[in-house]
């Protein structure tokens, strides 16, 4: 009996370190994981685009042959997707904005996780592109002329830095100079005309290809977001930081006066029909904008610009309210959020900048 | 002692379920993780650059300021890094070649998985790099201009895929129309005049700021590689696929002649000092070539170039050994791999031209 009270004991002993050990394994491998990301897939791929073909016929016995003959594969888009592991229903896709790439969304400037890793963290399936005639998808149908002309000061400006050299006060951005490096370097130039009826058709392409999703675009990608969304229903809801600088689609016969209010320079709008204006009303589209755009004319003729770009996104807001849409433009210091600049996904609060989106996408069910 | 008995067998029992389980679950969540891509970390960053500025004076009340007093950062590389956990000690760069950019190195044409998802899945950092003047790194400090020139028949004799319209027997390439469309579609244009010594300078700044790496470049890569070798020592290795339309540095006095032997039209040589030309003898240094390169001259003049580089090559290869150099020109046919093109690491057998890399590093415990 005391054999068999002895062995009990060992086996209960043994009982609580194998438990122990067990749950210690599974803790430290947890711990392994954590916070890492974790990827099902990763890779990279060119969309849409055209093919054209130069008249004549190929020479393959010189070595600097003629176009002649020879094929030309260009206007098509490039995406690096990254899917993680047990990965929501619906991708986001990430289009940069004017002079930009998906450079925009990795590292910030400051050298912080951009909404690439947030994201991704968050479980969504990312897609980074580079539209055509930019980045990686360089080769454009058109010729270009690249001129390296000196322009930050003016981007400072119109980024709402500041009013340079002044800095604007409470500024979510570092101000020092490895991150102006950086955020400066994030720039890349057109490789061909910047041409919204291009952009959209391949992004169509892209959601052909990966099926329904979230797309979100940043300032200049806004025009082609919004084309994107009227070519393919794939397009579950826009996400729009800081639309300008990009075309607004107004309906046949209610397109806004510039006796009404104002124009800005830099916010053509174009009248499309009726029945494309109601595609935008069948899905959530979500606009941010952020700090810094005075209610009042400004002498700063970037802040005034901003200032008039809201006016006239309001007067659309409306319309597209009055076609049964569900939009919203949520001015970022009304949610209690300040300083942002004209990117808010790379600025120092950017990680609540995505709590407000992810907020946004639960509520609309997307997430 | 029935009771104790009982108590007894229930402990035991407990305990194997416990056992039984918790092997259960550490065997799910391995399973689970299994070809995984599981990332430490993962960025961006522009390396290196200069920054001009205009002379004058910015004017900020201008929304259509001139160029006066503003700054340009430009002639920057880009870089996206990912770290994989238990990352091995050194991280691989790599280096695309002429008209491509780091989109070289993802996923093949063919849809499968390139070097960056094999080289990280051996446990090896990746930094894949955009030079400067190229796809997200194309801010250049020289204005250009960019022709859409149909030329992929050119391209499609130059890579080896065939003479066309004519397939190489045997070639590693998936011929079908969606593979083609990828393999085109993945070029991009210069945005700036190809510079060795800026794009050296830049790589040079990459290594200073990661540390010690092996570097992999393709084609024109090749040039730019020697030189960031010779620049900076924290370069432990170059790995070169196929260099050629790039510079090759002979030490002062060792020049080959045209005397001696046919120069290719696009593999120019260049005098370096004999200090420089011995930095590269105190590191491994291979190169791989793929097939369909003639022993004898060929009409296809293609071929024909790739034929005289080789000869050219060797003879590098031979004044680089002489100076105690640790290189080695690999024609992969010799190592009983055949059907490679231009670009082996993205061909259909690049798995089994990764593992030869792999034991490379392996043998020059660089791994």
């Amino acid at each position: 009996m005391l054999k068999q009270k002895n062995i009990f004991i060992i086996a209960i002993v043994i009982s609580i370190f194998l438990i122990y050990g067990c749950n210690g394994k599974n803790d430290s491998q947890n711990n392994q994981y954590e916070g890492k990301i974790i990827l099902d897939e990763q890779g990279s791929f060119a969309f849409g685009g055209i093919v054209t073909e130069a008249a004549g016929e190929f020479n393959g016995y010189e070595l600097f042959p003629s176009s002649d003959g020879q094929t030309y594969h260009s206007d098509h888009g490039y995406a690096f997707y990254q899917i993680p592991i047990n990965a929501r229903k619906y991708p986001i896709v990430f289009l940069h904005g004017g002079g930009q790439s998906a450079r925009s969304f990795e590292t910030t400037p400051d050298g912080r996780e951009g909404f690439q890793n947030i994201f991704l963290k968050k479980g969504f399936s990312v897609y980074l592109v580079d539209q055509p005639r930019r980045g990686r998808a360089g080769r454009g149908s058109v010729s270009a002329t690249i001129d390296a002309a000196p322009n930050e000061q003016y981007l400072f400006n119109w980024f709402r830095l500041g009013f340079y050299p002044d800095v604007n006060e409470g500024v979510q951005f570092k101000m020092d100079e490895e991150t102006l490096n950086q955020y400066y370097r994030q720039a890349t130039p057109n490789t061909g005309d910047f041409d919204e009826e291009v952009i959209s058709d391949a992004m169509s392409e892209l959601f052909n290809k990966i099926g329904e999703g979230i797309l979100l675009a940043h300032s200049q990608g806004g025009g082609p977001a919004f084309f994107t969304a009227i070519k393919n229903d794939k397009v579950k809801s826009l996400v729009l930081y800081e639309p300008g600088g990009c075309t607004l689609p107004f309906p046949a016969g209610e397109m806004p006066s510039s006796n009404d209010i104002t124009m800005p320079a830099f916010l053509p709008i174009q009248e499309i029909s009726v029945e494309d204006f109601n595609k935008l009303a069948q899905i959530p589209i979500v606009l941010y904008f952020g700090d810094f755009i005075p209610n009042e004319h400004s002498e700063n003729p970037f802040a005034e610009e901003w200032r008039l770009r809201i006016g006239l996104m309001k007067i659309w807001e409306d319309t597209l309210r009055k076609h049964g849409g569900d939009v919203e433009i949520v001015m970022l210091p009304d949610k209690g959020i300040y300083g942002n600049t004209h990117f808010p996904f790379s600025d120092l609060n950017n990680v609540e900048v995505a709590d407000l989106l992810y907020k946004y996408l639960e509520e609309k069910k997307l997430n």
